[in-house]
């Protein structure tokens, strides 16, 4: 049984660099019931500092579960706090490292008292833009290093590291399966593993079902899976399924290979587009695909087995289409 | 009614620079025969001295009669001659131009032999690798006069300019669709268009849907169309259809509001697949394509009315997997 | 002689989607201040609303005045504001359309009153996101019909329209330097040309120097030009020079072979970099360019004459590193 | 001190998808003569079965002798015989993965019979080209336990595994620097390395200062280095240099930070361009950045550790322009 779940934060306002404001700002317990509208989700994740502090952990483990969500993941927010500009675990400065794995230490004890599993790693802010600016040596072990300390203090939970090529620096440190599966490696700690954020791998040129495998050859390494669809150039976060169909399908038939008994989260970013619609359609094509990918599971796997693409176009198009 | 066709050498022998050889050698004859068993393509593409000389014209012209084949469009080779390497009708070397006016020339009296409307001009080798290498301004001017001159010479042909943004060069002169139909309105000829390959157009970075409008607004510009599809990154050449789905799906939308009543033709390079097979597979995800189309236009015109991505996105699901 | 500006905006705060202040917020009067700190400029280009309105168009001429910097250009803020985020002149919505007219005659109007000959236009919000979203005739049409008409009412202005292949929309309709030049063309009027944003280009997969003579091909359709650099793949709109170098070099003949003669301004969004020290970085990579370019141009003319890559790269190797 | 070497197939003819032949054919002896011109390599790789096989190697080990050439590595032929067409080591046919086992012995031997130390693997036809074709699980286990197999049975030789993220597959199962360090951990063998190809990495979008970095904090897994430049969209295998410069700076400097001690090793494709200028010309680039980033390398890491991006701007342009 697939568990599907959103990002809360898809549901509040949107902005980009020109335009400071598309929607309204509703609060995180406003979002929460415009996210009770979703249909067949069973789970929330929260960015922390915005919806969810120490201060209102209790408040909001009251609203989650009146509405019987499960908390998926806590995702730190070390990328909406001018602090981190420069980096936050892997920053030059060590007191701005200090002062990230405090706040990360914090929000971990959030998610103990929240029951959340998971600790959705996105370090947005740590890379580099300019050539001769990064220190490649030092602030990949930083980054290491206290990803290693943080997962070694909260061996109960699970730290899901999400990579990125770019955007908001032009250069992220874990840009992508591959170089994420050897920081998790090299922490050395089973409890650290990745988030595939499928519209960041379409960026980063990635065959999503191969990275799936990647994560698995690598020691079941796959924690946590996000959704949204692009054009592959940019993370432009739309809704799954609208650009790219057989993906998806074939996405989900190397999902059920690796094991992955996960959630499948939406993290979509509705600039212009009603939120509770944008979300739910991502829910209905993820749903279709599946269905599609269920009954003709079979056939995938024989035809995967011929490797010939004149039969592969034509199951393609079979199980497509019909 | 649609007018399937397709290229003929796509049923020969296929290589790279890498391997020189991945299937036999067939003569045009042979591929020919094969071309015959292509369910539902009426016309064929020939390429200019492989398929088509001055000394095979009749042999070829009864060839094609007697499948029934109507001679689509010849297509000069201005690519796979070494003399053209730095360019051919936008060469540096006047004497190179020349020659290929000359070329071209034979190859415009050999279309009227077959009793062939388009000559297909894909001027490959015409562009530049390195920067500093191209005089943009001359060979640019060359470029245009040439296709002026050959133009006005025989006014009873249609001159279809095939874009492509690099390879072999590293840069085309012809390399997207706007560029293409600058050149032609400088030709001030109105013998002169575009073709559109699907494949140069999704690496160019195109949506093919608005690329045919840009060609309508132009003064219906286009004149052809060659079909394959592509990670949109190289051209790969590949069974159209095989990855992307509803592009073409909308393009076909928009071959229809532009009044498009050309020729649908398949070009592949199916370097290691069986060739007859992957063309078929071609056709088949088009007349699957516009199926769906011709069944949904009014939905579809609807929808692009509203323009509400969460209605889109429905749309486009409900058309495509129902 | 070189003219060198600088857009206004680059010395204010920054933000993105995700950190929605990086700097602090200065007035359009402190902004100024510390334009009078950029060695080198002489002009300044204001963003409309947000730099200059009706309502202040006296103080800001005084001011510029006052700093002896000549107004290059107004660009209308056809990007910020919420109304025009489905479009503004070739929105679906004609009462949208109309608002953005009047808007603009506004606009052109302080533009008069600031003895500014150059209204930049950027309608960033002009395209559209998903597939089956766009109509791309009509609204392609509205584009260029209220460009016409804006032109016929203010005859004595020049405008310039700033293309970019995306970002806020993931396909904008002036998305290149060909398709923009078609857009020009089907205006039908002299004062329309096209703004270079040599991010913009690169982003488009543009060689800047080619597309600045397919505007003199076109009419000389060269009106004005922005700088800043990138990686190709986004616009990063970091310092010009920072990453390419031959490409400005030959971008600056080729300016002179079209015989430029407008203003080399500098477009950048330094995130979190001190502004006044990033612009002055671009505007000394452009004199030091400039200089070798000038000390070179008849090697560089007998080089790019022969064509021979071998030669073009001793060539290149000498004049940038001697 | 660098090594600097060359592949001695660059020397040779040209071909592409088009055009057959751009050049004349050579024999490897012609070819080593042509090499003999080249200054300053005292190194040459030879192509398995074209330049070396069992019955010539006596023949060409005294011709390397007599240059004074080292035999810097062996690439066996894994991607121009047909026979590889759907993956050698990793193909789904277990008697096409016997065949290549087998060759890549012959090879071994061959490189121990040069004295050469360096088996440089580049599976290039290990991969797919549809999606539903390739079992990404079951090959990418073969081609570790193939490699493994091949590391364990020729303990003295180093492996030196080339990526490349496509051509002539849509897809290659060695992709990137990180996924084939994990291709190297998973074999378990420290014979089992990486080798850089500048081209495959731009094209892979990877900073290539980064990349060698990967490789240290794997357990220094660098083992080789070929050159050549492109515009990061493919692998035109165009002079180092012509295009990036500054990129080459800042890897030379990584690459001393490395203590790489390697050779490096041109890697050109010069389809149309005089073959003994165009690898001169990378070399002479070569050198010339490297004596450029030596003689500022203490500026260099001064500027690194404070990560000032207008302070990096101004080393760049001090260093690479005066």
């Amino acid at each position: 049984m697939r568990k599907y779940s959103a990002i809360l934060g898809n549901l509040g306002n949107t902005c980009d660099r020109f335009c400071g404001s598309y929607k309204e700002n509703p609060s995180s317990i406003e979002m929460l019931k415009q996210a009770g509208k979703l249909d067949g989700i069973s789970g929330i994740e929260l960015v922390g500092t915005w919806d969810i502090r120490p201060d209102n952990v209790q408040k909001m483990k009251t609203a989650l579960d009146n509405l019987n969500f499960k908390c998926v993941s806590i995702i730190p927010d070390l990328f909406a706090d001018k602090i981190w500009r420069f980096g936050s675990i892997s920053a030059k400065d060590s007191e701005v490292r200090q002062k990230a794995m405090e706040y990360l230490r914090t929000m971990c004890g959030v998610a103990e008292k929240m029951d959340c599993d998971i600790i959705n790693l996105w370090p947005g802010q740590d890379g580099y833009d300019y050539l001769f600016q990064g220190n490649y040596l030092d602030e990949r072990n930083w980054l290491v290093e206290n990803i290693a300390k943080l997962a070694g203090e909260f061996p109960h939970l699970k730290f899901a590291l999400e990579y990125k090529p770019k955007e908001p620096r032009t250069h992220s440190y874990m840009a992508r399966m591959a170089d994420t599966l050897l920081v998790c490696l090299q922490t050395g700690m089973d409890n650290v593993g990745v988030t595939i954020d499928t519209g960041h791998a379409f960026m980063a040129g990635e065959n999503v079902s191969e990275s799936i495998i990647l994560a698995k050859q690598a020691g079941n390494k796959l924690f946590h899976m996000h959704f949204n669809d692009n054009y592959k150039a940019w993370d432009d976060d739309m809704i799954a399924g609208s650009i790219h169909s057989l993906e998806y399908i074939e996405m989900l038939y190397w999902l059920d290979k690796y094991g992955y008994d996960g959630w499948l989260s939406m993290d979509q970013y509705p600039y212009r587009e009603d939120a509770v619609g944008a979300i739910s359609e991502s829910i209905n094509w993820l749903k279709a695909f599946d269905k599609i990918m269920v009954t003709n599971r079979d056939k995938i796997t024989d035809t995967i087995a011929e490797g010939d693409a004149v039969k592969t176009s034509a199951l393609m198009r079979s199980i497509l289409i019909g």
